[in-house]
C-alpha cells in the first residue's frame, strides 16, 4: 500500500476543511499554538517511515504520556497494579470527581487524570529519582535522547491544576495515594509537559504494534500479553468520553492529548501520529479524528 | 491449531473449578437451569466446527439477541440510527436510569436495556410484522429454521420487567420512543426469550468474523464497514459494567446474556460460544469469562 | 393588623411588575390560563377573611393536593407510613429518577411526585372507593361540597404523564408500589386535577394553622403533633428545588403547584393563598413567591 | 414551665438508654472522649439558666461553629454573600463532591463543609487578622473571654482533612475561592476546633432566639431579618442529610457537630444545648437527637 500517497492526499484534504474546534486555552503555552498546524507520521514495524505536513514540529503530548507512564508502572508493579486502578471505560467526562467518589477513590482506568495520578504515585514509590528515570525510560523506547520535559508548560500546569489537586486530595482521603499530594502533582505536571513531534511520537508508540518490542533492535520493553492489555485499555479509554466514537469510526487503539496530538496503532503493522491543535467539544483533536477516520476508511484497516 | 483438543482440555479444567456465581433468579425459567451445565462451540470461517460439553443443549440467549436486532435495525435505518442511541460504553450498571436521565433519554449504546428498547421501537416502526420478521431474519443468519421464541420465558419477562417499563416511559417522556410503550416492551421480551444452543449461537455470530457474510454461501447480511462498527460496539459495551475487564483479559469483541451465554469473535477466523449459567456480580457468566480468558491465553489470540 | 389594606396594596404593586416566568404548557388546560390573573385570600383562625384580585376564580391546584392526600394517608396509616417514604428535602429537581434509584425506590419525601404516588398507592390499599373518598375528605376539610376533580385536566395529565409512569414502574421494581401501576397513576392524575379558588384553598389549609382542627367548628382532622410534622415537611420540601429559597425569604411553611397557586400558613394565626400562573425556572409561581416575600417582610411574620 | 425538672428527668432517662452510635474517631482528640458524657443547658431570653449533667464540661463544637462564622460573614458581606453559596438543603451526604461539581463550585448551603469553606474564604478577604478577629467576635456574642481554639484539635484536623482540601481545590478550579487553599483550610480547621461547654454554647446561640440581640444588654449582633434567615438555614440544613428528620421530630432550628453537640432555639423563648458524643449513622449525636425530640414532645414546643 502506498502510505505516502494516502497521507499526502489526506493531508491536503484535511488541511482544506474548516476548523470546527478550539485550541486548548487553559495555559498560555497551549493557547499560543497556531491552529493551522497539521502533521502526520506513520512508522511500520518493518522500519518504513512516512511523514508529511508539520510532522517535524514539536508539540506538547500531554495525556498521551499517560500511556508511557503506565507501561513503566505495569512492568514494575505487575498485575497488583489493578488493585489501585480499574480497567473500565469512564462513562463520564474525563476529570469527573463523581465517579471517583462513587468508586471510593479507585479511578476507573489509568487514562483518566485520576488514574494517571495514581500511576505517578506508584512510580514515585518505586523509583529513586522518578522524574529523571521516567524521562530516561521514554527516551529509551523512543530511541531518542533529545526528548525533554518543557519546564514552562509544567509550571503553567502547576499553576492551574486545582482540579487535579482536588482529585489527589480526594484519593488521599480514600488512602489511594501514598506519597505527598504536592510531589505527585509535580511529577504528573512534568509528565504531561513532554514534547515530541509526530515522527518521535509514532516511533515511541511502535512498541504497541510490535508486541512490546522495538522491531528494529528486537529489544523488549513489555511482555506480549501486557502489550495487548494496554492496547485494550487505549481502545476502551483513550479518548475521554469519546472512546466509543473513535473506536466505532477509526477502529484502532489510540490515545489523544489536549495539545492536539493523537497516536494510534494497528497491531503487527504500524503506528501513526497526527497533530492538529483545535479540539472538539470532547477534548480530542477535531482534524486528527477526521484524518484517522478517513485513513482507516481508505485503507480498510481496523482491528475488528 | 488443534481447537478440539484445546476446547476439551479447557472444558474439563473449567468444569472442575468451584462455582463462584449465582444463576439468574428473577424468573423461574432461568432460576431452574442446572448450574453445572457447561457447553462450548467454535465455528471457523472455513466451515470447521468444534464443540464439547453441553453444546447441543438450548438456553435462553437473553441480551445476546440485542446484537441481532441491532444488525437488522442498522441495515434498515443506516447511520441515522445513531441520532437515537449513542455508541459509548455505559460506565454504570447496565440498566441504570441515571445515565439515561442525564443524557435526556438517549441511551449510551444499543447493548444496554434502554438502547435495545430503542432498537425495538425502530424495528416496530420499520417492519410490518416485527415479531415474525425479526425471527425470520435471525433464522436466516443462523441458517436454522428451528430457532424460536420461548413464549413462557417471554411471559415471565413481561411480568417482572417493571424496570424496563420505567426505562421505556422515561424515554417516551423524552420523545425517544415512537410506538406504544407496551407494544415495544412485548417485542423486547420476546426478543430476549430466543433459545439457542452453543452450536447455533456460534454459527449465528460467524457473520461478525466474516465481514458481514455467511462464509459458506457468500450471502451478505451487513456491509463490511457496518460489521466492524458492531464489533467495536460489542468490544466496548458487550459486558455491562465489565466490558473493560473482558476486553483486557479476553481481547475479543463479544456479548453476554443473563442466561449464562457468551459469544465472542476473532475477525477473519472464528466465532466461539460458551454457556455456563452461574453469573458473577456484574451479571456475566463466571465460568464463561474464565473459559474465554484461558482460551485466548492458550491460543494467544486477540484483536490487539 | 390591617390585612385587607396590606393585601390590596401588595396586589396592586405585584400586578404592575413585569412577568418573569412562563405559564405551564405541558397540557392545554394549564397553557390556556391568562398570565395576568392574580388573586390572594387570607383566612385567620379567628374566622376573618380578606381577599382581593382574582381570588374567587378557580384554578388547578395541582401539587398542592399532595398535602391533602398526605393528611388522609397519615391519619389512616400512622407512623408506619414513613417506612415507604422519607421526610428529607429532595436536593434535586422535583421529578428526578436519580434520587429514587439511589434510595432503592424510597422517595425522599411525600411532596415530590414519587412520594405522592406512594401516598396514592397507600390510599388505594386503604380505601374502598379511593377517588370518591379522597374528594369527600377534601370537601370536608374545605367545608365546601362544590369542590371537584376537573376530568379534562385529569385526562390530559394521563396522556402526558410518562415520567410519572416511569417513577411508578421503577418503584414497582423496588416493590414500593402494591397496586396496579395504571390504577395508581389514574388516581394521582385525578388528585392533581382538583380545582379551587384562593378563598377555598386558604380555608382548606387553615387546619395547618389551627393545630389540625377547623377553628370554627372545633372539629379535629389531624392530631396536633401530626399537624406540626406536616408543616415541617411543607417547610423543607414544599417548593421543589427551591424550598430553601422560599423558607429563607418567606419564612412560612407552604406548598406550590404548577397551576400557579401557592398556599402558606402562620401557625396559630392564618393561612394565605396566592395565585398567579407564570412560573419561575424552578416551577413555582413567580409573582406568588414575590407576593408572599413582600407580605412577610411588611408584616414581619415568620415562624423563625 | 419547670424547665429544670423536665431537663433533670430527661437527663436521667436518656442517660439510662443504651448507646446506639459511635464516637467520631477520625482524630484522636474526638476518639478519646468518654461516650457516657451527657450534658444539657437551656438559656431563656429572660435570662434564666437551667443545666444538668456534664453541662460545664468543654467539648469540641466542630460544625456548630459554621453558624457563627456565617453570622460574621453575613454582617460583613450582606446579601451579595449568596452569590457564592446557596441556601438549599444538600440532599446528599454532608461532604459530597458530587453536588459541588454539579453546581459548578457553588455549595448548596453554608452548613455543609464546602459552604463553610467559602465563608472562611470570605472572612479571610474581609478581615485583617481573621483567626484573631473571628475568635474575638465569638467571645463577644458568647459574652465570655475564656473561649479558645483547641490548637491540638486544629492540628489533627489539618493532618486528616484531605477531603476538605479536595473541596477547596475543586472550588478554586471553579474560581469560588479567592485566597490560598492552604490558608483557608487552616482557618477552617481552627474554627472547627473551638471548645465550649453546654452553658456557653446555649448562651452563644441565644441571639437566634432574641432577634439577633443579646437580650440582657440589648446589644445587636445581627438584624432581625438576617437572624430569621439564618434560623431558616439551620432548620433546612443544620443536620447534614438528616435535617428533615430533625425538623420533623424536634421542630426547632438547630445545628449539630461531630463532637456530639447539638444546639437548638425556640424563637422569642430560649436556646438549648445538648452534648453526648456517640453519633448516629448520619453523623448527629444519637442521644442529643433523642433528648431534644423528647423535650419538644414534653413541652409541646415547636416553630410549626
Amino acid at each position: 500500500m502506498d502510505y505516502q500517497k494516502i497521507l499526502d492526499e489526506l493531508h491536503d484534504a484535511i488541511k482544506a476543511i474548516e476548523h470546527k474546534g478550539k485550541v486548548a486555552s487553559y495555559i498560555p503555552e497551549l493557547a499560543d499554538v497556531h491552529p493551522d498546524k497539521l502533521g502526520v507520521h506513520l512508522t511500520t514495524v518493518d522500519g518504513e517511515n512516512y511523514g508529511c505536513g508539520d510532522s517535524e514540529e514539536k508539540f506538547s503530548i500531554q495525556s498521551i504520556a499517560k500511556v508511557l507512564s503506565l507501561v513503566m508502572a505495569y512492568e514494575l508493579e505487575g498485575e497488583t497494579l489493578w488493585r489501585r486502578v480499574d480497567v473500565e471505560p469512564p462513562g463520564t467526562p474525563f476529570n469527573s470527581l463523581v465517579q471517583l467518589e462513587h468508586d471510593l477513590g479507585k479511578p476507573r482506568n489509568p487514562m483518566i487524570n485520576a488514574g494517571a495520578l495514581v500511576i505517578c504515585d506508584i512510580l514515585m514509590s518505586r523509583l529513586e529519582k522518578p522524574k529523571k528515570e521516567i524521562l530516561a525510560f521514554i527516551r529509551k523506547i523512543a530511541g531518542d535522547d533529545t526528548i525533554t520535559y518543557d519546564e514552562t508548560v509544567a509550571k503553567s500546569e502547576m499553576q492551574t491544576g486545582y482540579r487535579n489537586l482536588a482529585l489527589l486530595n480526594l484519593m488521599k482521603a480514600f488512602k489511594n495515594i501514598d506519597n505527598g499530594v504536592w510531589e505527585v502533582f509535580e511529577l504528573y505536571c512534568n509528565l504531561c509537559s513532554i514534547e515530541m513531534n509526530c515522527a518521535q511520537l509514532s516511533k515511541t508508540f511502535l512498541l504497541f504494534a510490535a508486541d512490546g518490542t522495538d522491531p528494529k533492535t528486537g529489544e523488549r520493553f513489555l511482555t506480549g500479553s501486557k502489550t495487548k492489555r494496554i492496547n485494550s485499555i487505549m481502545q476502551l479509554c483513550g479518548f475521554y468520553d469519546e472512546a466509543g466514537e473513535f473506536s466505532f469510526k477509526v477502529g484502532l487503539p489510540g490515545k489523544s492529548g489536549v495539545g492536539g496530538g493523537i497516536v494510534a496503532v494497528l497491531p503487527a503493522q504500524y503506528s501513526i501520529a497526527v497533530w492538529s491543535p483545535p479540539l472538539n467539544a470532547k477534548g480530542n483533536s477535531y482534524k486528527g479524528m477526521e484524518f484517522l477516520e478517513r485513513f482507516t476508511t481508505e485503507t480498510e484497516h481496523s482491528i475488528f
